[in-house]
């Protein structure tokens, strides 16, 4: 088992790799900016060491920033969480070669599925079933334009190196196309270093739903279960859980069977998801792979009673999983809501400032993750997550009125922050969700309907 | 299903059951004294109704009180919680009288256990094993020398109408019987309105077990596992865990099917608790029962997913449980510590005052019920507990490092705030309760070792 263990990230996540370093025994090594300084990561962590100043590029984002911290430390492994590091092809590369194991799919797996038209190819070649679009990146806006002519409109144009639910462009008609290709393209270097993009036709009233798979070394792949993503708001995910209601217990099956294929396929290792579509005729297609923890990994941990960081950790120091599918089978239903520092009546703008209150609810079958404590500044410089509220119930309904419960007595005030917990709560209320008869586009209709 | 519920307690309890409630879609009436204005159960609560000043005796403890508040408001069940008024045995009838619904078990039930020496009458007959001692109340100092030159020394003398560890007083030798007899009649009268007292061999190095049934009107008896409460301090239970650990499986088992033929016997209904003590040489014998919800009940609720208040207030309103055993199978390990406002340095003394910081611990598996929240005073009126950190693990030891994890970033500070953490961090990492080769006498024994 690993010694130390540095957390190349912030924000609850670093607090969650901490906590799952506390529980193992290892000691863990907390990297913060200059804005982080007072985080609950860094306090507690057995060690601490600051990367640089508030602006990600040069701190959180910089491989020579987080390289140092780990030699100065001492450490043998490093955790990216997600975001910042955590895609960025070039880490786990420069960790290998410092000596330091990467505490992710190995440098091999990454290579298969990292580059998404890649992925798209090889999960083509294994079966899985994808929307039509390029199984190459697309060189020149000929070429994207000759792929429209072929799979029509609308399509979006995403970054095939992309994550994140960024770097994506949607066009509607032949007009857009140039605008898209060229934004898109300017987008992906900007965001992931790599202009390459490809394409693929749009479903704008489709069911997000993806399976958490885990791998080991040994060829083990274990599936824990789907979770349904739908409610979505420019890609970004606000509301996640499993089961994926509404649909046939058939079709998540051969999701969840897809999956697995496609992990074997890609030789996976570690904790890994694989995200589909699902259209009005109940057809799923693959779209991509995650190499990463998720935000929404709770979901999943509270179903199954696994702790993923935990087997994350294991996985990488080399051990077998020796899950059995009773020791992985989801019970029951579970919901999580992202509680965000965003102002819903403004367009979802970021609304940070300092917090004079922050009192998350608690209770039975209650988890909330987070990073928050009264008197914490909320930076700007990063994203707005104050808070995952995860709850578990027997059922879907009695799940909802749970979350209701929770997110009601969420306590949350400062000047200037304003949260997503208002429109959380008429997104669980309304009928459309409530029947799970809501698609990809029902957060998008909901703030229309204010207008 | 009742259409209001009046919560007739204060804390963490009250907070407890106002969120069910909340979860139920029932509207829940607070009650408060004019100490607990503030409280989270009020701002939670439909409604609240302030009953009296800070002291119990004329606010939570005052039948009057909170009869006027159940009739002002309109409610239609009174949900007890535990101490106060809980364990009055007048309650439930005055309740009945008023028509209003009692949530807890139905008079003739109370009759039946209430009375703590003749639950112990009722159980002998359906063969539990009992200690020695008397099945009737003690007429006077005499019947006691004559039960105590019967059973021998040490013996415990306890209220007959005793709860929550209270009103109990023990005996080394001939010559504390008479104190201990006239203490044990006051403590007896002063705590339980009703002086009578009997008398049973004081097990000293035992091990607490006790088994959680739910019940329900039509005669299902459903057992949701043990919980192991051996860390005591006078009687005051400070750790909880479940499975019982370091007892053999088949003891365990008999002891579970004790309490279901108990509760069969005493035609139970409702949730209730058939405490046991194993001795040394591994035998059991039945204490009493707890005709309430108990503090502790979020370790069963962990371990089997179910909502035990959820559970009661369905119960008494007449619905079927309708649980097999599959529904209701314990998982994991699951350790509950009570976080108590009070200095273990100084033998436990109470140290309230105004909290300047409060943050729970969060994250996976851990859950904690608190009614606490930073700049809330803490009064010196009422019961010391400030939070239950009740965690999940799949094995008792990875329990116990996430409770120490847990704890560990349990922020609480104050003006004369002491806390019962340290003192609970160095339990768990005592060989004797790592390797579960503790007795009640455990945590006493750790206080004199600081002598």
């Amino acid at each position: 088992m690993f010694h130390k263990v540095l957390v190349a990230n912030r924000g609850e996540i670093a607090l969650r790799v901490v906590r799952a370093c506390r529980e193992l025994g290892i000691r863990s090594v907390a990297v913060y900016s200059s804005a982080d300084e007072d985080s609950l990561a860094v306090a507690g962590a057995d060690e601490a060491v600051r990367i640089g100043p508030e602006h990600p590029r040069r701190s959180y984002l910089s491989i020579p920033a987080i390289m140092e911290a780990a030699a100065l430390s001492g450490a043998d492994a490093v955790h990216p969480g997600y975001g910042f590091l955590s895609e960025e092809p070039d880490f786990p590369e420069v960790c290998e070669k410092a000596g330091i194991t990467f505490i992710g799919p190995p440098h091999d797996v990454l290579a298969r599925l990292g580059d998404k038209s890649r992925a798209r190819e090889l999960m083509a070649d294994c079966g899985l079933p994808l929307l039509p679009g390029t199984l190459h990146p697309l060189r020149d806006l000929g070429e994207a334009q000759r792929t429209a002519d072929r799979i029509g409109y609308p399509l979006i144009i995403k970054a095939a190196m992309g994550g994140g639910g960024r770097g994506m462009r949607i066009a509607r008609c032949p007009a857009d196309l140039p605008g898209a290709f060229r934004q898109a393209c300017a987008d992906a270097h900007s965001f992931f270093g790599d202009g390459r993009v490809y394409a693929e036709r749009l479903v704008q009233d489709a069911r997000h739903v993806e399976v958490q798979v885990l791998c080991d070394a040994y060829g083990e792949v274990v599936c824990l279960g789907e979770r349904d993503c739908t409610v979505q708001r420019r890609n970004q995910k606000l509301i996640e859980e499993t089961p994926a209601p509404g649909l046939p217990h058939e079709l998540v099956e051969e999701i969840r069977r897809a999956a697995v294929t496609g992990a074997r396929a890609a030789r996976y290792v570690g904790a890994g998801t694989f995200e589909f579509l699902v259209d009005r005729d109940r057809r799923f297609y693959f779209m991509e792979v995650n190499n990463r923890i998720q935000v929404e990994h709770p979901v999943t941990e509270v179903a199954t009673r696994i702790d993923m960081v935990h087997e994350q950790i294991r996985v990488a120091a080399g051990e077998r999983l020796g899950l059995g599918p009773a020791d992985v089978a989801p019970h029951g239903a579970v919901i999580e809501c992202r509680v965000n520092a965003e102002d819903p009546d403004r367009g979802f703008v970021p609304a940070p400032g300092r917090l004079t209150e922050f009192l998350p609810p608690g209770g039975p079958f209650v988890r909330v993750d987070t990073h928050c404590f009264p008197g914490m500044r909320i930076s700007g410089a990063y994203d707005s997550l104050l808070a995952k509220v995860i709850v578990w119930a027997p059922t879907r309904p009695e799940a909802i009125a749970r979350m209701r419960r929770a997110l009601a007595e969420f306590r949350i005030d400062g000047a200037g922050v304003r949260t997503t917990v208002p429109f959380l709560l008429r997104a669980l209320d309304h009928p459309r969700f409530r029947d799970a008869a809501h698609t990809t586009d029902f957060a998008a209709g909901l703030l229309d309907a204010d207008r």
